[in-house]
């Protein structure tokens, strides 16, 4: 494992084989990275989806259970209490949707968002630096062995003063481009660290408590409201 | 609608069509209930469902925290310190996991097992009864048309004694399932107020808060452990 941490930019020009293959590793190091980054925000998106499925789901619930209503029962006598817990429930899970709701607005926020932002500015940079630093070579090694056949002739003079020209232009985009790529791979290595740690921040961090607190006190009312008017409720559990 | 709570036994062995007609109505309320009860059950194993996502996409994520371990970095300059807090993390996200899995087991247990069982003893029971009810009345039937065919003449006399024992058993078969149905669907309408409020009393009550508040306080730890550690956590948010 090499003990250098960035890619020299006074290199670039000289672009030496040992720049080359210290070049290499930084490359493999981003395709790696690239690589657990896709696989790491798989994982985040399937908690932020399983986060948005539980919206959803009680939605889906709360509704149900003031379809009860709606039903016409043939027999609908003593419905009223049924129909007013129902009511009751529905109006906690719409409670509890609402927090769950805020819950994933801030799993998209604070987790899947920096993490995408990552992959989409700085590891699609380097990979389109390296796109146009490869470019910028070949047309480079092309104006060169253009210049390596020029014949030796006297009366050519103008000519190769045209290719050399050629030549030199093609050495400074090539230059220029592997400046702007050793320098967004450096910044790669720097931004790496945060970025692989800042979305499990967002997932853990304070923003959430206020919600897990109100979720939690709705659920507590719930139970003690319903626990005085259901002297039945015991009946399953004690079988 | 009709001001009857209950089927009277005592008609059942009447059978006669006021009695049959006031069995329809409490059979298209025990219809109306069972279709109801299972789109309420499709609601409510779709909160189970999502819960249990959240247990999978838990364990998901943390074994994705781990494996950056084994990514094999070319540079692997200062993964110490990255690699230290993904494992943190990733305990984090256990011990949430842990807490979703139980979170899961409750809603299964409190919520879906009533609703379950519901479905499959007590509308599975009167559906049953049902059948057996129309399958002794149509035996009946049969059995009375025989004997209303049979020749008046006197040597015939022993042939239709037998026919009418025949009559005879058919009618207390059929009076006994009468009396079975009856019953079933007169605790049907007993139960149905119950079995409608009891899963959402497991989907609200106390079990969980125990989970819940072990769940905060998970997450305030590791809020507080990582701000000391990572003053770069804000730069997001201050962009």
């Amino acid at each position: 494992m090499p003990t250098v941490d960035k890619l020299l930019l006074e290199e670039a020009l000289q672009d030496s084989p040992q720049t080359r293959s210290l070049l290499s590793v930084f490359e493999e190091d981003a395709g790696t990275l690239t690589e657990y980054t896709n696989q790491l925000l798989q994982a985040m998106q399937r908690v932020y989806g399983a986060q948005n499925e539980m919206c959803l789901a009680t939605q889906q619930l709360s509704k149900q259970l003031l379809a009860y209503e709606k039903q016409h029962f043939a027999l609908g006598k003593g419905d009223e209490e049924v129909i007013s817990t129902l009511h009751y429930f529905s109006k906690v899970v719409d409670e509890l949707n609402v927090l769950h709701s805020e819950l994933a607005k801030q799993l998209a926020d604070t987790m899947i968002l920096p993490i995408i932002q990552f992959r989409e500015k700085d590891l699609t940079e380097v990979s389109t630096l390296k796109d146009l630093f490869g470019l910028a070579s070949t047309e480079h090694d092309v104006s060169m062995a253009k210049y390596s056949r020029l014949p030796k002739r006297k009366e050519n003079e103008k000519h190769k003063a045209e290719v050399a020209k050629e030549v030199a232009n093609a050495r400074r985009k090539q230059h220029l481009s592997s400046l702007q790529y050793y320098c967004a791979l450096n910044a790669l290595q720097y931004r790496k660290r945060v970025a692989m740690m800042e979305p499990m921040l967002g997932y853990t961090r304070g923003q959430h408590f206020p919600s897990w607190h109100i979720m939690l006190s709705i659920l507590m009312r719930s139970a003690h409201h319903k626990e005085q008017s259901m002297p039945w409720r015991t009946r399953r559990t004690e079988q």
